[in-house]
């Protein structure tokens, strides 16, 4: 029944609502470099840490006695993922459990102007490059890619049979973002031939979009509203990634990093 | 004009609403033996962190090149003062700046029916203690201190000439929550007879009450609405100090820790 | 068989050998006043940190189902005091463990001369203070307090059945620095009158002193020469809380901060 | 004049030397599923946290008010590169620094029999994977990548006119281990096309090895004996990534993990 300005926290996210007027800026410390670029503090970095936190511990429980795989999509879900990760060696080093972590790294890319994604690449990720057999060049991930939410950047969770990695993992992947989800959807389609004995999908923020499509992520952080938003690795045009908050940036912001 | 739960972050603190609904327990970890006892997250622990790196940072520019002695009111203060110290030393050691930092302790006691705090004893604080001259046996510190607010626990900063723990030194205390501001005024009022060069109070909290005496420190982390509050450090008969975030107790939680 | 400085790691603690020349000063940082007044890195804060942790988890698996009370010896103890807490409280988060954790303060003086320690004062620490009966006036800790080994800062880890701070609570206290081990005495003996459950001492440092008294705290994070050290609380006159690291203070630094 | 395991601190990182027996595993936490794997904790991960705070603060003093790019070089270099970046956050959100930073990722890659390293492959980074033309299928890292030693994970520094990233910046490569140096080379032959302003190499460690060419970082955290060390993201194929200190492996280990 308590959330986030006023809405409830519903399911398994904090629900921030439309109407949620963030932190001053001034509350906080943050780069000088971006002083008059942002708007406001959407979501104060301390508090990324406390729910990331209990969701390697939802994550843990979940997943049982089986060895996990940590996907991280380059290069938003950079620093949602080894915090993630951080919090489940913590887990692990304080407890009984028994439970082995591996580690990779996938970026997914699309193209602007191609909203149907089947020309995605994934590079990196040890054989996962192999999956989708089109390496081609591909653009800059930024703002265009929020402007048309397609969740470039993430971290899952999942488990396969017959993997790329191995055998029977169960593997996370840890994701930035979730716009429409049609990425992941592609990414998770690549994953899934490989018959994984379970797959989860953990991403830090879900946008409300007006198009969605369904695709909900197993676990997330925070579901936001529509908005462009930048730090904690998230970029626009690379810059914002050494921003601590994730914070919604300004009309002067948007100008000064174009490109 | 951005604040939390729908209000403006005034001045120099986060401001909490009278109607924020606060966060859903479950949304974080907390101890498995306060499960049932809690009604809600009212600051969860991470905003405090980001908080408190701004107020040592406000600090630090305001003390200048003199030197700093950080007076920690026990108990419900220990928790913000030493992570208000943490972030001092973050900044200490990290940047060209030279200035030398002590550490104490005050102990700030009253008694339950007397509202005038003349009696009010102060033990520990290196020679703060001869300051009284009252050390007669003193209540237990929980809730009354709430249902009558006299920021039994505090944090200070200050600058005396002829000061007890040596001379021209600033000060600052570190507070856990501010009531009617009753104790901390009496504190006040005996380090001032030392003639300080500057005293500066920094509280974690402050709550809005209906019986307002003018009081207001002069760095403080949240104005928060006047609910009775635990964690962090900040207890109800002794528990609750080992709880993370900032949480308003329910019904069930009262009774069970009456004394 | 493994240790550091080339000797033994043998029974519960790091030992550092006789010989260990420690750390160069320009490895790491620390806060600009120093700057001259150092020998050289002991220990650096890092493995502090996680010896610490292994200690909270020690004191955990030994307490077994049952409450704890730690008591914080000031100040010396205050950041290995804080820093167990912390670390205690991240393993009951994170856990099915179900115990609850109180913290109390208490801070322990001798005069100088006195090395029959009859004369201590405990101020603070609830109804510890009613303990000894002889609140005299008592010496500032520092130096001397080092050149005698008195161990004048700890934490501890008890139990009692008829306690001051309620019932059948284990303790721990939570100690800097152990010497002789002849001040912890006196402090054990004020405390077992009221027939703890179980007493646990926790120290961060055990001194090798040429006056072996026979007392060993049950957990303790490093056993070290018999060197002057501060930082990490520990001071000198006062001087050198605000480092992280444990150093070994130089004859310009015992100079410039001489009382 | 002081080091670590009674040899000399040269240069610009801490000097672990042959007969350093390190620290026994029960003095420290570390994962249940590694029990019996390891022989000893060569370094622990606290004084990692503090070089690198250490590395950080002299980076960015050697930068002047230049913009960085960090490139972590994977898998290996991503954890020692996450805490860099975050060190280089901290010093920027809280100094009057006025310092932009971007990431990028790399991943180097080489075969087993090829010690050439000519058809290293270096997937992701941008564009830079333009650079090197040869995208073939290549083999895991892991063990024989350190009989051999190849450096095969990094982060660095550098600064570019002409680079793929942009321009004119300075760039920083963070690395977790240096061997021969003959990986790092090619990488740095790659960048170097584009004309960079200034690179930078940070590697966390440094091998002695007997087959020294000349190669040393810009600056690194520990000079090593030729050990087999994982942890710290450091992995024994793929294992041990999620393992806190940088320990020694085992014959248990090696056996057990051995693919």
């Amino acid at each position: 029944m308590a959330g986030q300005g006023g809405s409830s926290a519903g399911g398994r996210g904090v629900v921030i609502s439309d109407n949620w007027p963030g932190y001053s800026l001034d509350l906080f410390t943050y780069p000088q470099h971006y002083y008059g670029d942002l708007e406001y503090v959407l979501i104060p970095h301390g508090i990324i840490v406390d729910r990331t936190e209990r969701l390697a511990k939802d994550i843990m429980q979940d997943i049982g006695d089986n060895d996990i795989v940590v996907l991280c999509v380059l290069k938003g879900g950079y620093k949602f993922c080894a915090d993630l990760v951080e919090h489940i060696k913590n887990l692990s080093r304080n407890s009984e459990r028994f439970i082995s972590m591996k580690v990779d790294f996938v970026r997914l890319k699309s193209y602007h102007n191609d909203q149907s994604m089947q020309d995605m690449q994934i590079i990196g990720g040890d054989d996962l490059s192999k999956l989708t057999g089109k390496p081609q060049g591909c653009s800059q991930s930024g703002w265009e890619s929020q402007s048309f939410p397609q969740a470039p950047n993430s971290c899952i969770q999942l488990s396969t049979q017959q993997c790329p990695w191995g055998t029977a993992h169960h593997r996370a992947v840890a994701d930035d973002i979730v716009g429409t989800g049609r990425t992941m959807k592609v990414l998770l389609n690549n994953i899934e031939k490989y018959k994984p004995k379970m797959i989860k999908v953990a991403s830090l923020l879900v946008k409300r979009t007006s198009r969605p499509d369904g695709y909900r992520p197993d676990y997330y952080g925070f579901e936001i509203p529509d908005l462009f938003v930048v730090g904690y690795a998230l970029d626009y045009n690379e810059h914002f990634r050494d921003l601590n908050h994730i914070c919604v940036i300004n009309d002067h912001g948007k100008t000064k990093y174009r490109v």
